[in-house]
């Protein structure tokens, strides 16, 4: 089913793959993104192409397309959808690195960095409205409704990681509820708008939904892991900004719940004075490096992934054998193994 | 027509004679605000009830109750569509703090000053996302597309206001697009969805997206008078905000066209110092209310005010008289005598 029209060259990564898969719809999802971050105040698309131009994966719109794929959707509205979910991904990203402070993003100097705190908030809103503006124009409230939820869990998520910060004796459970909500609650959303649009019915709406979401947590549980370095993958941003702002990540709280098991009295100083007072120096971030690689804390929390990765790859079952699955599954692998 | 069933007392200013006609209706936008705005990740509703708590004059909201009652509208909607316009200008006011660094906000200190600009970025985030839930469960795609095109010419009116900060010569023009943009937008929309819900065709429609954008540029040009202080209303921020930002407001553009008409180098000189330098003292702000005051720029801007009370009464023609009429005829009045 669905043979691709395109002659995919051999050796790509599996989101090379699925990007040349979709190539001719990522072309009319970039065109819309740019035709839609457009104003007369010059400001918008100078900061907006200076972050969508960078370019990222384009990770989230491509699920939106592969499952339109994988559902046989014949119509036109999932291009608009897609650059809807790009959308509240670069609001998010423009917000979060005024909130993060952080230095780079796309492996270039951070928006605000460049024009100031006070343009990427503003921008991140016009962006973020006319995600809702493309969404109308597709006439689907059911998708309007799905991505207007994702939108208000993201807030939460990101406002629980912010209360979060510097609580060394963050649980398991309050970290996956915090990614679950910031970042893989548009992973699924993504995915679920698809057979929403081509009326493929609750089973495979929840089963796209499922391998988003999972596909999402995988996702951000290595992000996690490679703040931490140490792997041969460029992440595009700075290593070290989760330790720097005191973020409680599995890594951490792995090694920490160790520390406490083991009765590791230095250990636990170490990680209280520099979590919970935020009391860094310049060394702190290759001792906390240390510790979590003896504690096999990366390793682990690369495990967790892993297992996300299958269950979102189970989540795939109720759908026939093609290219389009295949490269799903096949991208949810490459979600950890890009950092073998 | 639309006899109220509350017994209004007498000696009421119009918006709080307003807010009596519409007392019910009101308790039932507050209930969804309240309900709306809850969370687990109690930092959400501690900041939203710090600033939404505060209440404001909810006119916004009012608007769209009221242009319901106008058009006979007789089911339910209207009310999650008040919330919505509500949550969509809480979300900018706690985004305008932190762009614009306010002390004062609704006569408490500004929200992020007590909690910091990240929950203030991010609780904007929510609230936002939350009035696009509000608007789906409504069900009405026409509504939705005309909060979510609001939404972004707000978006682009304040970064319009922010490219446009310490340009001593901005023009007239500029500014009313400006403040069409950053706040006639939201009082037109809030005013036009009732309409549309009641199906009360273009014409009706037309009429009060016109009496909401002009109310809305009254609104704004009688509050940018006001920052220079020297009326009997309390205003519920600090006096001056505009002037120590920088910000070119319809004044400040009076005086300084006067100072170059009349060549008055004195005063020119001191415009581009405290404007284009943003160079500042103490004593500046007094200077300048004494400038604005001599070249009765403040006159002259609550006189365009007037012309734009005008025009919003005008737009009403095409309704029958009535109770709900009156009462919005009145507070066009009212947006412009509250300073006399």
């Amino acid at each position: 089913m669905n043979a691709p029209a395109v002659k995919i060259p051999p050796n790509l990564s599996p989101i090379e793959h699925l990007l040349a898969l979709a190539a001719d719809d990522m072309a009319k999802v970039d065109a819309i993104i740019r035709a839609r971050m457009q104003s007369p105040v010059g400001m918008i698309p100078d900061l907006a192409e200076h972050l969508v131009g960078a370019g990222g994966k384009r990770l989230r719109p491509l699920l939106t397309i592969a499952a339109a794929h994988l559902c046989g959707y014949q119509g036109e509205h999932h291009y608009k959808l897609a650059a809807a979910v790009e959308f509240i991904h670069s609001a998010t990203l423009l917000h979060d690195d005024v909130v993060d402070l952080s230095a780079k993003r796309r492996g270039k100097k951070a928006a605000n960095l460049i024009w100031g705190n006070a343009p990427s908030i503003l921008v991140g809103d016009f962006l973020f409205a006319r995600s809702f503006n493309l969404m109308v124009e597709t006439g689907s409230m059911e998708a309007l409704g799905i991505l207007s939820t994702a939108s208000s869990v993201i807030a939460e998520g990101e406002v629980r990681q912010l209360a979060g910060l510097r609580d060394v004796e963050m649980s398991v459970e309050t970290y996956m509820q915090t990614i679950g909500a910031k970042t893989a609650a548009l992973f699924a959303a993504a995915a679920e708008v698809s057979p929403v649009l081509a009326g493929s019915g609750t089973a495979k709406q929840n089963a796209l939904r499922t391998y988003g979401q999972e596909l999402g947590l995988a996702f951000q549980l290595v992000d996690d892991a490679l703040d931490y370095g140490g792997f041969e993958v460029s992440l595009g941003k700075s290593i070290g900004d989760d330790f720097r702002e005191g973020k409680m990540t599995l890594p951490v709280i792995i090694a920490y719940a160790n520390a406490v098991k083991n009765d590791d009295t230095t250990a636990r100083a170490f990680w209280k004075r520099v979590i919970t007072d935020h009391d860094q120096n310049e060394d702190d971030l290759a001792v906390a490096t240390a510790y979590l690689k003896s504690e096999n804390a990366l390793e682990a929390t690369l495990g967790a992934a892993r297992a996300h990765v299958k269950t979102a790859q189970s989540a795939l079952d109720v759908f026939e054998d093609g290219n389009w699955k295949s490269a799903l599954m096949r991208l949810a692998d490459f979600v950890v193994e890009r950092v073998s």
